[in-house]
C-alpha cells in the first residue's frame, strides 16, 4: 500500500514555514498480527504540533524523517486486530499522511450513529471541544451573570469555549483578529461583543465591551492580550490558561504575564489545566456536548483543506490566524 | 504635644535609599472630640510601604509631606473617643511616627492578656502571622504530606509560613539568601531542609532537597526565583503568590514568570489572595495561632530597631535582605 506522510525536514527557529515540513511517498509494510491498515478521511490541525517540533517537548518530541503527530479519524481498510473490522471508523494518533499502519490498540472505534466520525476532532475533539467544555464548566466554573472574556476566540477551542460560556449562562466577549473574524463572533458563534486586536487600543475596546470588569478570562494566546487583560479582571476572577500560541514560537523566550501581581491584588487565580485530567468525565462531557449539537446550541464551523500537500500551509495558518473554526486536512 | 515624624521627600525611582525618607518634628494640635492622643510603642516595617510610594498604588498613594503609611500598636495617652481609655493598648495604622492624633474609630483596642501588644504586627499581625496562616492553610489548603516551598523563607510571613506549613503536616523547604539565614530556617524555624538562593545552582539545591517535586510554593518574592521553581511543580501544584519583593522596586517593569506555561502543563494553579478576603475568618485564625503560640509550636523571632530615626534604614533593609524574622521599631 502507498502512503504520502508529512515529515519535519528541520526544527523551525521561531516562527514556522511551509519549507520546515516536506511530503513524501512510502510504501507502508503488510500488516502485521494486531496491526489495521487505515485510509485517513481527517486530520486535525492543532496548534500542540507546533510544540513537538521543539527538543525536550511536552507532547513528545517529533522525530525527524518520520510522519508528523497528528490526531485524525480514518477507516479501516484492513484488520489483523480483534474488535476493528473493515469499515470502521476510528480516531487516534494517526499521523500527517494519508495511510498508516497502527497496532489497533491505539485506536478508538467510533459511534457515527449521533454525529460524522470528523466530530471527534472538532466539537467532539478532546483538543477542541472538550478542552473547551472542561475549561469552561470544571475549570472556570462559570456561573449565571459571569462576565467572560476568550481569546483566540475564532479558533476551534475558543469558537466553542464562547459557546459553552453562553450556555452556561455567561455574558462572552471574544476577542481575534479583523473585521472577518469579528463578524463571525457576533453572527455564527454568538458572542455578545467582539474585540479586534489588530485594530488600536485593545484596552479600551475591552473596557468598552465590559464595563464592570472581567469574571473569566479563557486564554489561548498569552503574551501582550493576557497583561491587557489582566489589569480589568474582577475580585476573585478566574483566569484559565489554556494555551498561549502567541508564545509557542518563542523557544526559551517565552514571555511571562509582568500584569500577574493582579492576581493577589483581586484575590484571583490562574488555573491551568490539560483536558487529561478530566478522563474521568469524558463520557459526561461528550454527552453534554453531543445534546447541546444536536439542539443546535453549540456549532464549530469547520474549514476543511483538501489534500495532505495542504496540511504544511494549514499548520502555519495557526499561527498566521488566517482560518476560522476548526481547521482541518482531509487528505 | 511634639511628635517626629517620618515623611517621603521624593518618589523613588528603583531601589528605595534611606535618603528618600527624613525625619521631621511637628506639634500636634489638641484633640478633638472623637480622636485619641497616642503614643507609639511598635511600629510594623512591611515591603507593602514600599508600594504606596509610587502613584496610583494598590494599597493608596503616600503623600508627600505626611508621615509615611505603617501599621503600629500604641499606648492612649488622651482620649475623646468613648471606649478607649487612657493606658489601653490599641492597634491601627498608626503612621511612622512617635506620636499621632487619630479618630478613635479607626483603631483596634488590644487584649494583652494572652499575647503581649506586639505580636499584632508579627505572629498576629494581618501582613504577617494572619497572611501566612491564610495563605497555607486557607488557599494552599495544606496536606499532609505536602512538599512545601517558601521563598523570603527568613521574613516574618516567610518565618510564620514555613511553621504553619509544618503544623499542617507538611515538608517543608525554606529559601533564603546567605549561610546565616539557612542555619536560622533549620535551628530556629524547623525548616526540613534551607536552600541558599546566592549560592550556586539554586534549581539543583530546590531538586536535591524535593528530589519528588513541589506541591506548594508559597511565594514573596517572584522573579527568577519563581521561574526556577515553576520547573519543579509537580501535577495539580498550588503555587500560591504572596507578594513580590523582588519586583515591587521595578516600576513599570515587573518580570513576570516566563515558566508560567507550567501550570497548564501540570494542571496547576497559581493562586493570588490578599488576607483582606478572609475577613470573616479573623478570629478563627487568630485563635489558631494564639493556641499554636502559647504551646510553642509557633514562634517568630523578633527584630527590634530602637528610635524613630532608625525606620527609613529598618525600610530599606526589607529589600536589601538584611534581617531575619519580624523586623519592628520602637519609636
Amino acid at each position: 500500500m502507498q502512503s504520502k506522510k508529512v515529515v519535519l525536514l528541520n526544527r523551525p527557529v521561531g516562527a514556522l514555514k511551509e519549507t520546515d515540513m516536506g511530503v513524501f511517498d512510502e510504501t507502508l509494510a503488510p500488516l502485521e498480527p494486531g496491526e489495521v491498515l487505515l485510509e485517513i478521511e481527517h486530520l486535525s490541525v492543532d496548534a500542540f504540533i507546533r510544540t513537538t517540533f521543539d527538543e525536550g517537548a511536552f507532547h513528545g518530541t517529533a522525530g525527524l524523517g518520520q510522519a508528523v503527530m497528528a490526531l485524525g479519524t480514518a477507516r479501516v481498510v484492513d484488520s489483523r486486530f480483534d474488535g476493528l473490522n473493515q469499515g470502521d471508523a476510528i480516531f487516534g494518533p494517526v499521523g500527517a499522511q494519508t495511510h498508516a499502519k497502527l497496532p489497533g490498540a491505539m485506536l478508538q472505534k467510533l459511534d457515527e450513529s449521533a454525529l460524522p466520525a470528523r466530530c471527534s476532532l472538532g466539537v467532539l475533539g478532546l483538543a477542541t471541544g472538550m478542552t473547551a467544555y472542561a475549561g469552561m464548566a470544571k475549570v472556570a466554573q462559570i456561573k449565571q451573570g459571569d462576565t467572560v472574556v476568550v481569546s483566540a476566540a475564532a479558533g476551534a477551542v475558543g469558537s466553542c469555549a464562547c459557546q459553552v460560556a453562553k450556555n452556561l449562562g455567561a455574558r462572552v466577549i471574544g476577542i481575534a483578529g479583523g473585521s472577518a473574524k469579528a463578524d463571525y463572533l457576533l453572527n455564527e458563534i454568538g458572542c455578545d461583543a467582539a474585540v479586534d486586536y489588530k485594530a488600536d487600543d485593545l484596552a479600551g475596546q475591552l473596557s468598552a465591551a465590559a464595563p464592570d470588569g472581567i469574571d473569566v478570562f479563557f486564554d489561548n494566546v498569552g503574551g501582550e492580550i493576557l497583561d491587557i487583560v489582566l489589569l480589568q479582571i474582577n475580585e476573585r476572577a478566574r483566569v484559565v490558561i489554556c494555551g498561549a500560541v502567541s508564545q509557542y514560537e518563542r523557544t526559551g523566550d517565552v514571555r511571562g504575564p509582568s500584569n500577574y501581581l493582579k492576581i493577589p491584588e483581586k484575590n484571583a487565580s490562574m488555573l491551568g489545566f490539560t483536558v487529561m485530567r478530566f478522563a474521568e468525565d469524558y463520557a459526561e462531557i461528550q454527552a453534554a456536548i453531543t445534546e447541546w449539537v444536536l439542539a443546535g446550541k453549540l456549532n464549530l464551523p469547520e474549514q476543511i483543506e483538501e489534500g495532505i500537500e495542504q496540511f504544511p500551509k494549514a499548520l502555519t495558518m495557526l499561527f498566521s490566524g488566517g482560518h476560522m473554526g476548526k481547521l482541518m486536512v482531509a487528505p
